[in-house]
């Protein structure tokens, strides 16, 4: 088993706080997504989306996206401390609060990174290389899009320590990866959303989002 | 236990579609969303995202998300068949999977609906009502997204009857809710997509997806 993934990009600190959090070890390799390396061989075979990290298990086949190469650790290998949940009811709220998260938030703000950054300019969708213009709309639409979350689980948050209550979970690793976003992007977060701000300042101190 | 959701939304029709595939026949309530029912009480309590399809559990608890609704009762209740997988590799796949068709494909489209639809000129963010501006940007991008995806995924259709292989999986049920947005918004699937064009016609003849 070897993980591929390049350790600056957002989605790869994803793996690596998850990792962290286990306590987990295993072998892994950088691929330079900065400079292309993915669309070269034998990574252009085994990750046809070009996109990082993905994980090359002993039967040779590949498991990408972030959040399955995770659920695959978990489930098969290390299951505990668990980050999905136990129980089908605890897993089902706890992949219900990550998918809000990243569909409502990361991967709007993914896009406006893609389309405000100007590294990205040749490159605005993940894993290609064209010419395809940066669009205002759609950084501003980022914007509005994590407002709106905030402002949704900012009473949730009240008497919540993490996202799914007393347990950190797989949900606040994509919160964080929420927050790093916001401040690459220099968006700022409302005074109103004061316990977002408390959990923002939590996950800051957890030792799994050290040194990255 | 008891469904909430609204039968012509997209994501309603998912959870439809899964229910139908199973054989399994729940207590249902349908929201008009397009009368903003969603916004009333006890709705907006139970669900503040003001989204369906939403399920609420035996001892009163909410689980809202499509995917999230299905996975739960898939696991808790109702095995066989199984969407999702059964060992940790073969759930990892799908996971993989349906991941790369929604982050891809699916939100994406569904926010070129938005944008597009005049019906949805007054509520362009899903569960709101406001005053935002719908974006011919963004209308374009979803366009361009899913025409990525469809590159992508053509070679790999070659060989594969649904996306996962030879097993229907809850991606597909993903897929053919693409197919349905892109109907919806006249985006052609170009005829460079041989593959993906045999795998819609497998959909669209499968018994689940019938009188939606």
């Amino acid at each position: 088993m070897k993980l591929y993934t390049f350790s600056l990009a957002p989605n790869g600190q994803r793996v690596t706080a998850f990792l962290k959090e286990k306590n987990i070890s295993i072998e892994s390799q950088e691929i330079n997504v900065r400079e292309g390396e993915q669309f070269k061989e034998p990574f252009q075979s085994m990750n046809p989306f070009n996109c990082i990290p993905f994980l090359k298990l002993s039967d040779g086949s590949i498991i990408s996206e972030s959040v399955s190469i995770c659920k695959y650790l978990e489930e098969e290998l290390y299951p505990n401390p668990s980050l999905f949940g136990s129980t089908p009811k605890e897993k089902a709220y706890i992949d219900m609060w990550n998918r809000r998260l990243e569909l409502d938030a990361l991967s709007p703000l993914g896009y406006a990174a893609r389309n405000k950054v100007a590294f990205f300019a040749d490159r605005v969708l993940a894993g290609t290389r064209n010419d395809i213009k940066q669009s205002q709309d759609i950084v501003e639409r980022g914007k509005q899009m994590a407002d709106l979350l905030f402002n949704r689980i900012n009473p949730h948050l009240e008497k919540n320590k993490f996202i799914c209550g007393e347990k950190f979970s797989i949900a606040d690793i994509t919160g964080h990866s929420i927050f790093v976003t916001c401040e690459r992007l220099k968006f700022e977060i409302s005074d109103n959303f004061q316990n977002v701000l408390k959990w923002k300042s939590t996950l800051d101190k957890r030792e799994c989002f050290k040194n990255e």
